[in-house]
């Protein structure tokens, strides 16, 4: 940590400060510059808050050169971390298809669609039962009823399910659920990020509308830091000026977040775009750029449910899909020996 | 509502999408364009989600003529709302000034800076007993005992107090409470939205970071769908590209929330900058730009504790700025006559 | 373009505005709402600013149903435009990679990079000559002299070359660049683009750094308006709240873009993240999201230069970039009848 | 500057790099971490490129210490800077009131708002000739007559004038107007910056609509380092994810600026929100937060002209809000002792 004082801090405040940071065990390395002076701190500062540094009237900067996150961090732990959900294997070359409807609605719907995302290639099984919605005016989801149908497709076509929970008063009904999702706008709940850090199911972590990197590692390292190291990461798209699409998939993250951290990191094109014609070229970006997975919503029939699915493919458009990112996972696997 | 038909959209589609939306109670109107048709569509759209139907082959786009928030709507309820927190009122011409320290540290910390606070002006006690905070390695707060010094310091001073719930297991703990903050990254904790609705306590709701003004109003909507309807809108501070600041003060929101809603809107200074410089002159800002309250961070003894208290005010400086506050105040007042 | 008018207009204003809107030669749909009345204006309304309308004090908003955009638009021009650049063809199916230096620095520079880039398989020559930098105190570039180089280069290898005017101003020492790159600080500069559009080139647009797709099709739409319709657009990222890259490259902008307009797109994975170690994933990402054509940033020995070249390739490195690009591609072309 | 290096980071590729640099006349201050080494550098590093440094495979980050402009910095240059436009002083205590319409249309309308502008109290008249629109089938100004009727103007009522300069071509005419200013996408328009840089006319900054404080202060840089000091800085409203508001204005620029930089800013309120009725609380915020001046749009006669001034101001509200701003103002003043 770099901490830049301000040219009139006087030589006391400035000793001051060094004896209460020497104290709680870091060496300081002080560096006189022109119109600066610095002082470099050396040791574990995950646990200092910068900003309350920063706050100090002779300091005018604080820099961190280390990463907060230590658990998270691929610095600490430099292979791929492989998560296993009920069987599915995701991340360091194993790539998974989660796919299913947006939300759970009735038997036939949840078992026709994981049928055929079963066969056209998908891993797990995904569909909502409890749904953060914008509005208190639209539908909630099925909540406890709509696990129940997921855990009956399961028991019917071997996928293992992810779902998300909102609030840790749910966790009661997610014993039969294989992965927990973790839905954006949850992203900084940090009460439930520590209480599903205790438990031991693997954890699907979606990214924060307007996240950085960091803040979501750093949500990872809430989880982390009770226990549970079983965590994928989920980018569904960041906000931007663009009022076209409904968010922007940045596929930077991927190779960004396998640099930063071991976790895997999957994509999920539905949600970013929210428009169901972009679902294919998202989802090839995606592989192209590396991802270790994609989530894809799949509705078995939108055109009888006239008003639903925005996002949703059909099982057809899915299965095509499906050929087309195999062929380019394929080719890139050949290729890195080409 | 209005749903822009694709030019390709065949006729047998708009009628069936017609006489769904006829049964549910929705009068139609169709508009022919050159290039495009257009449904126009009469009726209460609020439970209607656009995107859905945006989702139809044949449909370019949806547009919604309506807000979909209505109990905070200030077209269905033309007077400003008037809040009281134990006494002290906020909205419809009552200035309030929400004053303490960030988080609840000693009885003595608590004690000492209530008392400057009432002494300056402060109408009502803040104070931070469950902190939510980036990372898992920092303070995360005094928890129960944390509100019992502010309980103490109540009987003290007579000041109502206002601290921030994060989950609803914590809610057990709020019973002396007068005014319960919502932090901005639950603005969308939308299970604790709907619990803290269920009660008859006044609630703050801070703006998310990224959030719309219609995010945020819809976000009220949930709280006042449940039955509670006194809200205090506190905006405090959005992301931007700046990194000069910790966030960015947006004070155009008190005069649109002014026209959207009936509710009243406060504003944090000192979280917005995070720097204790620029709670001056955003504090200045906010009251010529029609806010109905502050919001301020006081310490009692920020050079003590040698790193706290990045964007708390002295009491000395927290009383020089009540009088500047107090002075512009009164100038917008006279002025509504000059 | 639908107006909606606000519940107090009274019938005399909205018959004024009728009345001078059907004057200007627009068809008048009036639909009454429950809360809200709204016209439907039919006609060109491509040249009616719709802000001005929304000023009208009993005008609650204006949306825009037709695009603003004709000459750029899809829908008037349903074939993709193929573009030639000095034989070098781009959008429609043919794919194109155009290579070099960031800056123009010497004669060995350009020529060794250009061979290199050639052998590599790029099909344009890429360099600057005219630099826009953030600080007066960086180097500009080498000017016209620097276009020279490029000429050298051109002659050497038969690459055609495009190389970026900041002002109307240097336009005269254009006249052998094969393709003119308007930079995305310069993508509403309006004089330069009516400017370009005037001449029989074809133009290089970026996008800019926070433009919105419409905005960026308007910028064309300036260009395209004066003549000269062989327009390629760039993405080359965009500003986001990620600090840990210095841009986002958007990769929805190409399946959106193809969509709206008829103009092909290709991605500059290099000053997207400003890093070279991210410009494969970004360049394969591309590939696989249906780019029409990359822009790489190659510098023949970034070594010898010990400060230069943040986000170049080595010729090594966009050699073997170069082969997964076409490995990918080819994978793309033959899945489609997978 | 800090170098931070990568751990794999051999000596001899430090060494070098040290060498390198003690060769350009800094001085080297290496720090050794426990996981990371870093390098301090002393000197005058504001033509030092950081992204090059930071480009080299063994540097982690760069880290500027020292702000990359110097004549614009307050650092050494602690007085205000008093701009002088025609006799109207900005800056330093001085309050500016630049007011007129958006775009010269008429003789009548430029010189009858002139008039009651002067009359409520505005010291400069502003009025666009010049204007960049979004589309090339808008309006885009009368060009040189514009001026002739603003110098018209001038002569008339005594205010001296200013108005926009979209490039160099354009500067001929601007001989007899006394501030000149450069629009929010011209902000890095470098060609159009050093060439009014050489002139001996104040200039009037506008911030683009995503830069940060430093790349604007970094224009004025650009501006001043050919010799012309003479800069008023005008924040216009940043872009955000808020669709109500054209744009959201940044008060906190006014306290940030002030302390960067001793260069005066003014307000630009008509721009920031693009709606008139929001023109007032944002004026009067501008005050609170210590702007230097206000730029307001006016217009004679909005209802002559059906289709006109979004967010223009009559003359009878602009002149009843000149009150407010003056009782705003002069209640700051005088607490400056209370």
């Amino acid at each position: 940590m770099i901490i830049t004082l301000k040219q009139n801090a006087t030589a006391e405040e400035v000793s001051r400060l060094r004896s209460e940071l020497e104290d709680q065990g870091f060496i300081i390395h002080p560096v006189e510059g022109t119109r600066y002076n610095i002082l470099g701190l050396i040791g574990d500062t995950a646990s200092l808050d910068a900003r309350q540094i920063e706050s100090l009237d002779f300091v005018d900067k604080v820099t961190r050169i280390q990463e907060p996150y230590k658990k998270a961090n691929r610095k600490f732990h430099p292979d791929d971390s492989i998560i296993n959900v009920g069987g599915a294997l995701i991340g360091g070359g194993h790539f998974a298809v989660m796919a299913g409807p947006c939300s759970v609605e009735t038997p036939e719907q949840v078992l026709e669609t994981a049928k055929a995302c079963k066969e056209a290639g998908a891993t797990i099984l995904r569909g909502g039962a409890f749904k953060p919605r914008t509005s208190p005016y639209s539908f909630q989801g099925m909540g406890p009823e709509g696990l129940e149908l997921l855990e009956l497709a399961k028991k019917e076509t071997g996928l293992p399910i992810v779902s998300e929970v909102m609030d840790i008063s749910q966790l009661q009904y997610f014993d039969n659920v294989d992965m927990l999702q973790i839905g954006a706008r949850n992203m900084q709940n940090f009460t439930l990020l520590k209480e599903v850090g205790k438990m031991k199911k693997p954890i699907l972590l979606k990214r924060g509308l307007s996240a950085t990197y960091e803040e979501w590692l750093m949500a990872a390292e809430y989880i982390m830091s009770e226990g549970n190291e079983q965590i994928v990461l989920c980018e569904r798209g960041i906000r931007t000026f663009e009022p076209k699409t409904r968010n922007t998939l940045d596929v930077t993250a991927i190779a960004m977040m396998h640099e930063l951290s071991h976790l895997p990191i999957i994509m999920d094109p539905s949600h970013a775009a929210g428009m169901s014609r972009m679902v294919r070229p998202l989802s090839l970006a995606s592989v192209g750029g590396g991802a270790d997975g994609l989530m894809i919503e799949v509705h078995n029939n939108p055109a009888k449910a006239l008003c639903d699915g925005p996002q949703a493919l059909r099982p057809d458009q899915f299965n095509s899909l499906m050929k087309e990112v195999q062929a380019l996972h394929n080719a890139l696997i050949e290729c890195t020996n080409c």
